[in-house]
């Protein structure tokens, strides 16, 4: 019987969490052109704000960017409970990101989201052909909930 | 060169499309136990309502049967873009999803949500350890953009 763990691709799902890494510390520095390199030319993301979709690398830089002008302050970006399922070629991942800013005023704001990637590895390099970052909603109000904690 | 498409592993990617219509004639039919075969006993499930997350599959089956129970009418779940993206053990999928139901007075009332899923191949059965369903809130509001079309 063969057992299905996150194990099975120790080398990949360790490739898999550099990658992500580097990325986090990417979003951290709002370097955009560092944040841009995680992903594959045609990645097609779900993002929490604005729009259905995102197709493709040059419509993603742009709310990038418009995302980033958004953050005056210091940027919070910090992932928990990350899970990393990785074979030889494909590869997917999941975890809870406490994302905010510092306003002008020194006051952190920040809340809870989640978000889900899958990636391929393309001439050897690890690349996001998909994400997925949003807050659930109240049924009753229709509102994200930001206040929830894990 | 080793090219990385989505025919990479055009017999897992069949497959995988095949378990991901049987859960939506599931969903259709509101068949809360064909609902649940579709997933790993230890899924980790980002819902577009209520929580952050649903750990195990315990907990989300209570979820689903709280929004089957939500859904008096006949139940509207349509998949469009679908794009799978499997290697032999490790596979991930996204679409864009028309969710909603017919009220009592015959009205269908819907709208436009995105959804992921991660799966893995368990004794010869894929199965979803990963999924996260959403819609995309508006800065401004906080509220949930449910009026989007693809």
């Amino acid at each position: 019987m063969k057992t299905a763990t996150k194990l099975d691709r120790p080398d990949a799902s360790q490739e898999i969490q550099a990658v992500i890494q580097q990325w986090t510390t990417a979003v951290r520095d709002k370097n955009l052109d560092a944040i841009m390199a995680y992903y594959a030319p045609d990645i097609v993301a779900y993002d929490a704000i604005v729009a259905l979709q995102f197709k493709g690398a040059e419509a993603y830089r742009k709310h990038w960017a418009f995302c980033l002008g958004l953050c005056e302050g210091a940027m919070l970006f910090e992932l928990r409970d990350l899970v990393i399922h990785a074979d030889d070629e494909v590869a997917f991942a999941h975890w809870l990101c406490s994302c905010g800013a510092t306003d002008d005023k020194g006051e952190q704001k920040s809340s809870w989201m989640r978000a889900s990637a899958g990636y391929r590895r393309m001439n050897g390099q690890w690349k996001a052909m998909h994400e997925h970052f949003s807050a659930p909603f109240d049924m009753e109000s229709g509102k994200a909930l930001f206040d929830l904690k894990p």
